[in-house]
């Protein structure tokens, strides 16, 4: 539950950042990615509304191109760059997700891209960013520091580094979509009472934040988390950014953040109502509904919003419309089929 | 390849059966079925179009309420007939997707639904089938007759049988996702060049193909079947209704039919192009694909028509848009998953 109200939050500080993207620069990347990615649907499943007793909107960034929504913010920030800087290349850190949204990018433009990622990332996330032509360089999640080796590639090569999440660029790119969300949801006649949002560093969120501000001001926003991992809302409630404890493991190897984004967070203090947070057995019977009911591929990571619902995380009135991120599908069969051996009644 | 063409075969006297199902019955099905049933989405993916080298789109009726296509049909039936039939109650006879569709059809009219199904039918399709409140019967599908069974069933409750394909108001049903692809199409400023659709008794091609008839007239339709239940087309090469041979299997459950029906092939012959068939292995193919690239769940019978693109069944031009039905998502995690393990690296 929320310590404070965003308005309060934004009185202590927060706002007093420099804007880091505005409502012109998600505009403007919406014109970029509309080359290459997916205007995702937002799907309605009767029966998950009748499940919950409210209505459900689920932005299935799952079906966007790479599997995830991080192909919008790393596509607009090459098509950001010169012909030169394409040219000399780029580098990314990204437990998967993010890396082969770089990797299908720079496949795009041509550039030479190289992404380091965990040792232990999912295998398809591995396979799939060799497969956009990205060379991989692998290191240990729990004792090396990818920033450190990111950084040295930039240094030796002259390459660009592509940052995640706290980027203004990225943001601009996956307020994407946000400005998409807004826009299904009043061409149905529907207004959003209530949007959750996959976080990890809080990209999408401040990406969504920052295009709700502008088109649907009257959204509450909630980012969910694994737990161990909710960084973000342990900040929020704080109204300061906090890092994670060292030695926390979470199924959701998308959302293993150290710590809020420097530049997302004093967006997304401002505009999130409160950060929820679930646990992989939570997860796990979210990734078992979307396979059995509503067909779709989540990866753990994606499952945060609706394993939010699921456990009613969450006191949402018959009235209300509630939009939920699915926001990647790229889980190794092996990990789905554990999630769905463990409920099987789902 | 085609041995005649579908205006030759008009010719021969297709065409001279009453007309089962007209534009107007189409248009009166998508108003009633509007009130339940999702308009599924046509999807693009890039990476598709990329690697087969010319534009697709996907209609999913495997996001379809129910998982398939079918809830269309069985909606629009149950929706017509008057209360005092709907409180006598239904049946079916089904392998599980046309179950689905009318036992979730009866729960939302508060029907008694009764539904026989093959003792092999998928676990999750007996399961969703209970789940929305009809009593299931299982029966031998290599022994018994189910049309045998269905009826006495109507004889002896005075319930009204809902047929899976033969019936006016089903292929009605059906045909307004043939109506929602031609609008989908339209509004992304898309000409259809050839539909592929999953093809079983042929409801569902019935109906797009009378949606396409006038709504898209120069579309090129092609069944996609099974190899060993490829009855409609050797019908369609043959110009009259041919029964498959008894005793072949295939794992495409939802499509294993006797013979085309009786209804719908008079109007397949006269607006189908030609039939295409796949073997199970190229089935698993396009199963294994869809969860690992596109992160939709699609069932073997749902699975024809991707199938056949990727086995390259038909020469298609780079200019071409051809649209696939994806027509069910109702597959066990073990099916899928040896799908998976066959197709590592697709």
């Amino acid at each position: 539950m929320p310590q404070s109200t965003p308005q309060a939050r934004q009185a202590e500080g927060a706002a007093s950042a420099p804007e880091a993207a505005t409502l012109a620069d998600l505009e403007a990347a919406r014109e970029r990615v509309a080359e290459q990615a997916v205007v995702t649907p937002l799907l309605a499943p009767p029966e998950l509304a009748r499940k919950l007793g409210y209505r459900v909107l689920l932005k299935c960034e799952n079906l966007q191109r790479t599997g995830s929504f991080k192909f919008r913010g790393a596509y607009n920030v090459l098509a950001g760059m010169t012909p030169e800087q394409r040219a000399k290349g780029v580098v990314a850190f990204s437990s998967g997700n993010h890396a082969q949204g770089v990797a299908a990018a720079a496949e795009i433009f041509g550039a030479p891209a190289t992404i380091v990622m965990p040792a232990d990332a999912p295998a398809i996330k591995i396979a799939n960013t060799r497969n956009y032509g990205a060379e991989v360089l692998l290191y240990d999640r729990y004792r090396e520091e990818r920033e450190a080796i990111g950084e040295r590639l930039v240094a030796e090569l002259g390459r660009t580094l592509v940052r995640p999440f706290d980027d203004p660029g990225i943001i601009a790119g996956q307020g994407t979509c946000g400005l998409e969300m807004a826009e299904q949801a009043a061409a149905a006649n529907l207004e959003l009472d209530r949007v959750l949002v996959c976080c990890g560093g809080g990209g999408l969120t401040a990406g969504i934040s920052l295009a709700l501000e502008a088109r649907s001001p009257q959204t509450r926003i909630y980012t969910c988390e694994p737990a161990g991992f909710d960084d973000t809302a342990r900040s929020l409630a704080a109204g300061r950014r906090l890092a994670n404890e060292t030695g926390a493991r979470s199924i959701c190897d998308a959302l293993l953040s150290a710590a809020p984004g420097e530049v997302t967070f004093p967006i997304n203090a401002r505009r999130v109502t409160a950060g929820l947070a679930v646990t992989d057995e939570e997860v796990e019977t979210a990734m078992a509904y979307a396979f059995r009911r509503l067909k779709l591929v989540v990866e753990p990571g994606g499952a945060v919003c609706l394993a939010a619902l699921l456990a009613k995380k969450l006191d949402i009135g018959a009235s209300e419309t509630v939009c939920i991120t699915l926001s990647g599908g790229n889980v190794d069969p092996a990990r789905l089929a554990a999630a769905l051996e463990r409920n099987p009644e789902v």
